[in-house]
């Protein structure tokens, strides 16, 4: 699979996840993960995983409008800047936001987020 | 300067550059840099250089609304994630933007821009 392949196949499991289980996004993190929610720094999988549990909605739903992929240098990382919209629950208007994931190889064909920012995209 | 600092004396930086001298970003890029805009990528200084310059308005101004910054790895490097708008011309809306950097060092106290994504927040 390219790199685009690798990209997007992330994206799906990734916001699948956050949308059906969002206690379960702490394996696609590890201690020295970074995440920057709306300006608010977190470290550790742990850490990162309490706050995306704690945002204050049951449900959501993510729709991805673009994926835009490249590899970050030896090490054999990519950044994935994604854009889309967040509809937290039915019937409310969908949130524009922008996320960009830096991954890192965590074994053959595997990748871990280690380092996740995120913004909505107000106005 | 702490993380934070850098970036935004960068981001502070590349804009002013970007609305008063295009050409001269030619100065922030290397042969293994990459730009996706727009989701069209261009590889090298010359290259990037050549689709900024050759974007179809005279004047531009920048306004950044956030700023957020993480180092990247081992390697000394950091992820910079803009958010903003763009004004293309006198009396013009301005259009949003969403854009991250992946900064690597170039020297002592230096970096270059190894990695530029962006995107235009529609809707």
């Amino acid at each position: 699979m390219d790199l685009d392949g690798v990209a997007k196949a992330f994206v799906d499991h990734y916001y699948t996840t956050f949308d059906t289980n969002r206690a379960t996004l702490v394996g696609l993190y590890k201690e020295d993960s970074m995440l920057s929610f709306e300006g608010d720094k977190y470290k550790g999988a742990a850490n990162i995983t309490a706050k995306l549990t704690s945002l204050p909605f049951a449900t959501c739903k993510h729709q991805i409008t673009t994926v835009d992929c490249q590899p970050s240098g030896p090490a054999g990382g990519m950044l994935v800047f994604v854009s889309g919209a967040l509809q937290v629950g039915e019937g409310e208007h969908p949130l524009k936001f922008s996320q960009m994931f830096h991954l890192m190889p965590a074994g053959p064909g595997n990748f871990y987020v280690q380092n996740d920012m995120f913004r909505l995209n107000y106005g």
